[in-house]
């Protein structure tokens, strides 16, 4: 029999919308918004493009589409991304931009998800008849595989000009943006200034259920439209939806240093639990990533055995790493309860896993 | 100064949330649809299937993801798709599945938007190394181009025999399958019986602020999922608009033969007014069509000057073709309201339109 | 038993090397011409960079390849290219610029294979997010469908002074274009110079076995290499070929003028005949199209009937249409004997044919 | 001022017909191979498809076409490719299958060009929602970055064993296959045997100017057709050049040994000399590599200065790694004044370039 998940800490994403969200949506003035008449869509774009510095943004029904709509804005066919080998688009969104436009992407190694100016000129092509051109880079404002660890600005100063001076354009996909900003002090436009496009998400540490916002020159958004049109973005009354992210925007922003606290509580519990190994020093954000090698089960089976005997969530994020990640539905109770039940089980004589492990999902 | 509408008959699309509708989509259980855990997600989903007996159900931000996705499915690069002429993805979709997959669409010259078998027949290319090979036929109910006009149960039955006779498959754009059903009192599960592929849409006459939901065999859903997941249309906890979905085919479903019954009486109103052409007689649902020709004003004019005297909302579908869209928005004072503002505009000596026309949005 | 083909009025593509050709091509110096180095290759695109006006040109192995690398390099996925609706591209290519880009294909209702400006400007699209973008006009010189047809020199003018006003890019299918400047004594350039790209077939009337030359500004001609390289058009000591078309260049322009001759000697004899329908004055070059509906045959058992009793080949062009094509392998006395071999079948009680028909190829 | 090119060991590319070849082109009998009417492409066809052990085969206009037609029959937009690193579509095909057709390529970490059954299966792709599909391997024979290197019998089988047992299909881009083949005394067909399809290319080391030939079943070759058709592959009198390579295969393969050998002379030559790294053992067929870090100059300066010096050509493969090429223009007396030319420069106090240095162009 599956036991119930009480503490669920697979992902931000997971986290449902509060009573006093529900309400706000409830009574969220609507209109259609494919004819440019809902109020409140109009309102949280405007709050976005605000936020971020930039002329206009465009509410979409996921950050996967955010980013596809961007790279399709920037490259044609035969064009080439370069980003970091463990950014999302490359692992959890069907292979994107390559079979929705022929672009390809090639993979920096850069180091927990970053990478350097340097990294990217080794990257660029050559410019001749036989090679793919270089178009755009793509940088993960937090890098979820990298442990949510943040993009300095130094660092995105010099890669965004590195790009712009070999005529490539700059992209950020923002899903965990908010994160760097509550946890670094650094504004979201700072951030923001040196990319041509970027998005966030409304619907991770923010709480709100469906939907990222994209911002860009007005010139952008205007084609940004023409893709959110084709991928079948385009919806009606949306403000319903929107007015969740209104509401976020307003009020679950500041509260995300609760979740970079838990987390921090969390790696310092599970650290000095056996068997299990993570540097606490490397939580930045609400993303803790431990290695479960030494307990003798793969990620997989590791994450199963939890989920069976303590009612506890993770994910598995690569073989042996397993993931936790803190957010609104999280409380420090939970937390201890989860140091707790993992050092229960990692003290046990042997660790065993006998059931089915189930898929990695793409656990954004 | 703009001219508040207060009379919108510019489409379904839109209609707008009813409180009770809103109280339903508040209180809608929710968890992360695209880890399949959305309760209300999966009701939907069941609901839907089991109205158009298909094995399985997807729901999608939009009609247009619903028809992209099926497309995707059943067709590859250089593979063809024939559908009336008038038909929504080629007019309303951006280029739809050529930009996204290199799929041909051949239009053909059907009647109010419904093509015969033989017709289907003469569209079909000869396999040989120098022709896109012919893959899927795509049908329209109603048919929005033609008039809301209703492709009958014969009808289809022959094409989509001859379709799968020519080892062609069969989808059925469905975005007021629904009407039909109202209309002819023939089941849903019938209509849907010869088509792999199909969907309808919560977003129009049902009054359901967002998405569409695709059906077909257990194998197709699952490869439509990876299409939901590519395009960008994978939300989290969907199940608030959902439950919209759930609300309106529980309750907005019967009604829109009210919706029929105002477009009736305002086809007859209309057909008495000078200088307005119309059949009343070809009005089978909820759209009414009807010619301005004779106003000496084209139809982007006409739509301008009735909404800027009267704050009543067309939309114009042709050069000179005007067309009105009942709906829950609607009532029966509307259709009388519209019938008189109309007929003091086409009775005065002149009519003349001075400011400028909008440009016709993708009224679907 | 296979009755032996004795005149071969299939089309100007099967004109097989002269002696002379051969010896030519056998001598030719030859070099890498991936790598620029081939100096037979490089004569060639200089003469007809020269004769049509241009700035730089480019070898390719087919005509297709030449529409479609410029389709590519004109055109972004979701654009559109507009033509005559019985342009090759569109019957003979395998879907081509849709397939190879996501490129769309608005077939315009010409004369003969001609559309006029206003045509082209009523197959505008509108500028919104729902429209695919018009991109490019692509014009076939001479009309191969339209049997030959020229298109004037003013026709081209208007229609491309049309498409560059509206921001369209210009190109021609020059496939045959030199059978129009022999027809009218009108210079390549001077066609040519309303055009972004065009190309002409070395191996239709020229009589070389290989390829056709791409022209344009020296940037367009720098795209097109990435295609050329792209698509696999690339070779290597190619002057062998391309000496053919060196030598064609030089010997076989002028005597296009004989094959004229004999379309029209043909097309006069077979207007006397019963039962074929022709007007001999609509025919402008080298291609005879007529019309068997009379005859009691459909165009393909007439085609196979013909070459079954007289060892004589035409090509099936349509459902009862006919076609013939004079080339530099056709003499008078062929001419003559075509016309009596046809004669006495028509002239026949009745016509029958009992075997099957082959399928139509793509007689470009 | 330029020396001339008087020992080119650039790559196999550069070779020139023959005069006996030539001769036999001059004399081939051709026909119209769009129509199946080419005998000498026939013969050219049936010889390829003998000595690889398949059903059927086609001429193409280059091994980049073989390989790009290949890839689009065995795979759909969105399924991966899984090849070596250093394989040749990687880098030197434009980006090949991405922009032609949506496909992803996945660079496996093999040694010398040679990737092993675990490293294929620890680089196929979980099957789920978020990943594109492993679809096909791609093999080189022999890896041209490799050096050479020869894939073994036995790891071929083994790496399509594994790729059948995961429903994936295998293809080999045999450019040198035939290389190996005299290298080993394998015949063709067994190298062959495990693969779906594969290609040899006539315009290397066998000396023919033009054209690969694609091998695999009737059905694979049908499909292949359209490919050929859609890329503009389909030429017209190709019984000229195909003739070439009908000549090379009677007489060019078994001399394939001498260029081995001269391979021989010039590694264990140049390995003697001073501040140049190879290992002459790795030399098993007509490819040196050889490090100049040593020289103090980069490989591109390396070639520039000896080109300068001497007259004669090698090519930059990397940043500090050189390659030459033996083939039928190279005798035994070229390696030995190679040699010394070289041993010249290298034992010079300095070395010093200070012209500009060619950009590496797509050295097959």
């Amino acid at each position: 029999m599956d036991t119930p998940i009480t503490i669920d800490l697979y992902s931000d994403t997971v986290t449902k919308p509060t009573p006093e969200m529900r309400r706000y949506m409830c009574e969220a003035e609507v209109g259609d918004e494919q004819l440019g008449e809902d109020p409140t869509v109009h309102r949280l774009q405007g709050m976005v493009a605000q936020l971020l510095g930039k002329e206009a943004a465009l509410y979409l029904p996921s950050g996967t589409m955010c980013n596809q709509a961007a790279y399709a804005v920037h490259c044609q066919p035969g064009d080439e991304i370069l980003m970091d080998k463990t950014a999302h688009p490359l692992h959890f969104e069907g292979g994107g931009p390559t079979p929705l436009k022929g672009i390809l992407v090639r993979p920096l190694e850069g180091e927990r998800g970053v990478f350097s100016a340097q990294q990217l000129e080794e990257g660029l092509r050559k410019q001749d008849r036989y090679n793919p051109r270089s178009r755009l880079i793509s940088v993960e404002q937090t890098a979820n595989l990298g442990g949510g660890h943040c993009w300095q600005l130094e660092t995105i100063r010099e890669v965004c000009e590195s790009a712009h001076q070999h005529g490539l354009a700059t992209h950020m996909d923002g899903a965990r943006l908010l994160n760097a900003v509550v946890a670094t002090g650094i504004p979201a436009h700072e951030y923001a200034r040196s990319f041509d496009s970027l998005w966030i998400d409304l619907s991770k540490g923010l709480g709100a259920p469906v939907g990222g916002v994209l911002a860009g020159s007005r010139e952008f958004i205007n084609e940004a439209w023409r893709y959110k049109q084709l991928f079948g973005g385009a919806m009606r009354q949306a403000g319903i939806i929107a007015a969740a992210g209104v509401y976020a925007l307003e009020h679950h922003v500041e509260r995300l240093a609760e979740d970079h606290q838990n987390a921090q509580r969390l790696a310092h519990g599970l650290a000095k639990l056996p068997r299990l190994f993570l540097n606490p020093e490397e939580v930045e954000t609400n993303i803790v990533l431990f290695d479960v090698t030494e307990t003798g089960l793969d990620a997989a089976q590791f994450v199963a055995l939890v989920k069976q005997e303590a009612g506890i969530r993770f994910s598995a994020m690569g073989p042996m790493l397993v993931r936790a990640v803190t957010h609104l539905g999280i409380t420090e109770q939970d937390i201890d309860k989860t140091i707790q039940a993992v050092g229960r089980l990692v003290r046990g004589k042997t660790l065993a896993y006998t059931g089915t492990t189930g898929s990695r999902t793409g656990a954004y």
